[in-house]
Order: C-alpha cells, then structure tokens, then sequence
C-alpha cells in the first residue's frame, strides 16, 4: 500500500495511492496515519478494510496539497555520514557505529511544500534520505529481528543549515530543525512494495541539474543494524521516523564552490519505488 | 497553580494541587494537560473552571501513581553545560553560545517512578534540572519577550549515561534517551507563582546524601536568552520542555572516583518552589 495524507497544514486527512496511480481519499476509514494507527494494527485493519471499501473511496482533487504521509511522530531520528564518499566529502572519518542526531519533529512538512530559508541562513543544504517508518515499539531488537519492526519506507530530504549545524556550538539538531526541514513523501510505501530496501536508486537534482546520485547499496550500517543499534539507546515508536543519511553531492561538498539554496531554487529528489517529491526554497515568510 | 497527572502509566488523568495541599482529580475538565491544552489557552479557562468547580472535584487516592504533569510534549531539549562549576567537572569549556541537544521525548515518566538503568549501562548518572515548559508557538522571539512563552515550571532528573553520551560515537542523545530517563514533576508550577526562577535553589541527594547543591542563579545562560536562542533554530510548541542545565555534583564529577546509579540506589531532588521528587534506581526490567 501507499499511504498518503492531504489538506492544508494542520488539518490533513487520510488517503491512499492505488496500484494505478489514483489518490484516494480515506478520511471514511476514521484514523490518521499517526502513533496509534500503527500500534493497533492499522496497516491490517487497513487492507482489510480498503477491500470491502475501496471501490466506494473518492478521489482527491488533483490540485489539493499533499502532507506528510505520516502525522507528527514521537521522534525523527537520522543517521550521519551513512554514504562513505558523503563522510569524505564532509571532511568527516567513516564511523564505527552509526552516527545518530535528532530532528525536530515540528520541521516535518508536506513533499511539495516551499523549503523555507531560515533566518540569518547562509548555508541552507539538501539532503535526499531514505526513510524509514517504524510500525511497532522496538526496544533491544536484533539484528535478526529488525525488519519487523518496519512499516515502510518514505523519500526524505533531510535539509540542513550547514552553519547552524557546525559552527553555532554543540550539537547538530540547531541545523536540522527549522519549520519544513524535513519535507516527507509524497508517500508511505509498506515494506511489502519494496524487495529490497538496501538496493534502491536515490537522487536529487537542483534546478533540473542532478546533484546526487547513489544507491542504497552503498549504506555503511544497513538497516536491520541500525534499528538494533538505536533501540539499544531509546525504545523506537510506532510511527517514528528513521532517516538513514545521505550520500556524497550535498551543497556544503561541491567542487570548487559550495553551492546553497537561495530563494527560488527548486529541488527534485526521488528514491526506487517510493516516488519523487519537489520544493521550492524561499525565505522563511516569517523571518 | 500547580497541574499534576496520576493514574497508571499510558493512562494518566489531568489533577492540580490546592494552595493546602490537596490533590484533586480534574478528569471532568475533559482535557489532558497537553500541547492542545496549552496551545488554546488551557491554564486560563482552566482557573476559570476552577473557580465554578474546584469544591465539587474528589481527592485523588494518597496512594494513585503520578505522572510526568504534561503529557508527552513534540520536544525535550536541554541545555548543556549551564553552570560553570559543571563545565568544569566535565573538563568541558565554558560555552559561548547555549549548548542543546535533545532527549526523546519516549524517556519522559513520573516523578516518583523507577529509574531504569538500562541494558549494558554503567555509568548511569543524575541530573537536577529545573525544566521550562512552553506556554505557546514560539519562534524567532526576543530576549525581552521570551518570558511571554512560559507556561510554568517542573523539577526534573537529566538521567543520562555517561558512557553513551560521550563514547558511543556522536552526538550526545544516545546517552540521554532510555526509558524513565526524564522525570518530571511531582508537578508543573504556573510562572505566576514563582516570583524569580533565576534565583531557585536546586538539590540533589544520592541516598541522603547531598551531592548537587546549586541555584539557579549561577546560570550561565538565563530562561529568556535560552529561549530567544532556541527558537531562532527550530519552533518551540505549546507544552514543549526545556531543561536547563544541570549544576556540578553529578556522578561523572565525583573526586576522588566516580560514582553511578546501581539498582536499588536512591536518588531525592527538589527545587524551591517546585517540589521534590524521588526515584530508586533498577535495572531495566525489559534487558
């Protein structure tokens, strides 16, 4: 399945994508694809329901604003330097075990919203990602245990304010946090749609030039690794988002120059399957 | 006022404490003490109501379990490093500029709940914090407005693990985040009845014995300039936590030798104002 949402901001309701591409409106279903939707079985519950439903389901306008495919989770977890030649290019050493921060759950935003440009950026960067959205409470899983605890995957372009993450003191959530930091989609797609999750072309381009380009089969710490390794620190719940790094092509890497957004640049990512999402940078309307 | 929660874990009912004493059960208010509750002017409507129905509300049972006094907010950030006495211990500089670094927001319980040390912990160590829980939407605010974004105040324990935090590779949030790693309360003071948080005494014991004796007023970095700092970097939401930096006396700091929780340890904390709190150390039940 693709699970979707739609709506202006704040007031999103539930859809799905079908096998051929129709946007469909789920609000009749009577959840919100949020923490407790996937604790009790939502994405069963679900399924079953859409087959006795489905045919009865409106479409959603073409016009209409997508959201993130999943509500405000408890958490957004990402990964760092994931991709070799990205920790390289970062001038960063290849980790040990994986590299972890948090992301401010209030910078998620729709697949096709604006990127805003904080205040007093110089250095806003992109960062296309593979997402990963847990179903169920993961607390010491195994390695052999890990993909159980999977819903799905979503596209993620976990954007970053070089400045803000290197150079304003300690930690790195102060440049991953800002208001649509993190547009999410266009949609979930549930670990059955996907054979192989560590084989998936991802991308991005700015302004129409491709930028990135690499392949989920150049992750360092593959994805059973890292959901064991973060439940040994905090337990994971349902509806969390893990975001697991980008590979090499990020503004702050370019030769000769870095390059950042400015207003009015337009960035495309996409990843194998789960579809392509496109935003706007424009300086924050509320700076 | 002072808002509280009591029931069993996951299932905690919204009470307040009287200027006597008394704990009473505020169920048939309808609403939890969460980022809705604040967002629409919960604490005003809420000592309206009083007002009409504070006689009619029945005691909570002496013996009922108490919650964190929030419900589970989009964010807990702390702040590092605050107290110059406790950069010194950590063998950390001085910091220019507020350190953050967020503690998922799953760590969160009650005041008088079981720490858990958790699975391969030993340095387990404590944390006196007075916490700043946000009132309202914050972002890109003053130094001169901030205080307008305060909701009120709680004790809280920093739980973190010391190994984790500075071994594990990164970022500090792999030390800060187990469960039962961040208790709050016994209760959230509104702002009007502290008259100055800048000058609160805050205390630690380990086993009765004191080990953190500060006051607030050794911050480096005070509520307003934490606040205007945080909210240039990401947007704070109603009920959000702010953790403020916890003084020297922590276990990692100890002379001649360090010393960290060991099941059946006893930790008491308390800040003037703000009550006390009290937690037995365990290991962690699920390891």
């Amino acid at each position: 399945m693709k699970l979707l949402r739609f709506g202006p901001i704040g007031q999103e309701k539930p859809g799905i994508q079908t096998a051929d591409g129709k946007n469909l409106d789920c609000s009749s279903f009577g959840e919100d694809w949020n923490e407790s939707f996937f604790e009790n079985e939502g994405l069963h519950r679900l399924r079953l329901w859409l087959r006795e439903n489905q045919s009865k389901l409106s479409e959603i306008p073409k016009n209409a604003r997508l959201g993130s495919p999943i509500a405000r989770p408890s958490k957004i977890i990402c990964i760092g330097l994931n991709y070799r030649m990205h920790a390289e290019e970062a001038g960063m050493p290849v980790p040990e075990v994986p590299i972890i921060f948090m992301k401010a759950t209030s910078s998620l935003c729709g697949p096709y919203d604006p990127i805003f440009i904080p205040k007093n950026s110089t250095q806003t960067d992109w960062e296309v990602e593979l997402a990963v959205i847990i179903g169920k409470r993961a607390k010491y899983v195994s390695v052999e245990n890990a993909m159980e605890y999977v819903a799905g995957y979503a596209t993620h372009n976990d954007v970053s304010e070089r400045d803000f993450q290197l150079r304003h003191g300690g930690q790195w959530v102060k440049g991953k946090s800002a208001d649509h930091f993190a547009p999410l989609g266009p949609y979930l797609v549930t670990k059955d749609e996907i054979s192989d999750p560590h084989k998936l072309r991802l991308w991005l381009k700015l302004n129409g030039k491709i930028v990135q380009d690499s392949n989920t089969s150049d992750f360092i710490f593959d994805i059973p690794t890292i959901i064991a390794h973060l439940s040994q620190y905090m337990t994971l719940l349902p509806g969390d988002v893990i975001s697991t790094g980008t590979p090499a092509g990020v503004g702050m890497g370019l030769k000769p120059n870095p390059r950042y957004l400015e207003h009015g640049d337009v960035v495309e990512l996409g990843i194998d399957g789960l579809g392509n999402s496109r935003q706007v940078a424009m300086n924050d309307p509320e700076a």
